[in-house]
């Protein structure tokens, strides 16, 4: 059976993340069965979605102005919490713990995979250390080989301009069971041992 | 943080099956990070698939012309495999097993969901034992309480016709362990026995 639309929809479906081919026909078919005004505007919002959304000009958060939410905010603090991606950001943004600014890296250093410190927007942090009041950084790269050489370069990077420098808490998830940590994060868990 | 345009996107593509909030961002990230042209090609397959692909009017399998690849092969033997929905068609093509034609249902008998006989293509299929040499029907529904009412009242209704009927088999999946197999499907793999 040749159908070309239906192969060459499978195929597109088939580009995104997490979507085998068993997904994707699963989604091809329920795509049929909807009323072609679903389908159109599904097409609308997908060929649109990159004219609308730009990286925000200082922090390289997602923004549909010059400058982001975030940024914008005057209320903001004067942290710049450090992180690969927007994803991340959105996560910690979820916490409503944090009240500082961002900077979004978009990804981490990766000589295996070509990427260099020029390839991140490290630089562009660097220019806001100049311009802005920043009282402190909080590096939130992921824990990773790569996250942890990211922030690793720029903590020494940063270790010159007085400006004080964090990285997040390694420890045991919340809810987690000491008996199933392994032992990695069981030793950084008592490195990190606070009084009570 | 408030980005309607992202946010559009999310809501779109949760609306897919097996797409929940966390692969919907993920998936959206992925897409922002592409080329402007991947996204209008994928948006363009997306609003195009409906006008190209339409039900075959003879028996409801996909098809981009009047009549589907199957019911215009001439070499397809003159049974007739009756299936709930184009997905199932699409598993027993993948086989190579089966020469012969189909008839698809677009769903099953379910009193619960509002679907009766008169909601599927039943009597298309009644019209097409009309009109065509029909050797023997297959009912290959899926062994659900939807399905197997389905089958039991086709196979009710094609009693009178002498149209020799089958129902696909019942039994122990192929390298299936006897050890894990429930009780019904036991009963029926023993019920189902042959002869070697």
């Amino acid at each position: 059976m040749t159908l070309k639309a239906f192969d060459m929809l499978i195929s597109e479906l088939m580009m995104l993340p997490g979507i085998g081919r068993k997904s994707a026909q699963r989604i091809a078919f329920f795509l049929l069965k909807q009323p072609d005004g679903v389908l159109k505007k599904m097409a609308a919002v997908l060929s649109q979605v990159k004219d609308k959304i730009k990286p925000c000009e200082r922090c390289f958060n997602l923004s549909e102005d010059g400058l982001c939410a975030v940024c914008r905010d005057e209320r903001r603090t004067a942290e710049i919490c450090v992180v690969q991606d927007v994803a991340d950001l959105m996560a910690i943004e979820k916490t409503g713990e944090y009240s500082g600014k961002y900077h979004v890296l978009n990804g981490a250093i990766s000589p295996m995979d070509g990427i260099g410190p020029e390839n991140l927007t490290i630089g562009k942090l660097l220019e806001r250390l100049d311009a802005e009041a920043v009282s402190e950084v909080i590096l939130a790269t992921n824990f990773t080989v790569e996250g942890e050489a990211t922030a690793m370069y720029i903590s020494r990077l940063l270790k010159n301009r007085r400006i004080k420098t964090y990285r997040i808490a390694h420890g045991l998830p919340v809810g987690g069971s000491l008996e199933y940590a392994d032992e990695a994060t069981m030793m950084k868990a008592l490195e990190g041992k606070r009084e009570i």
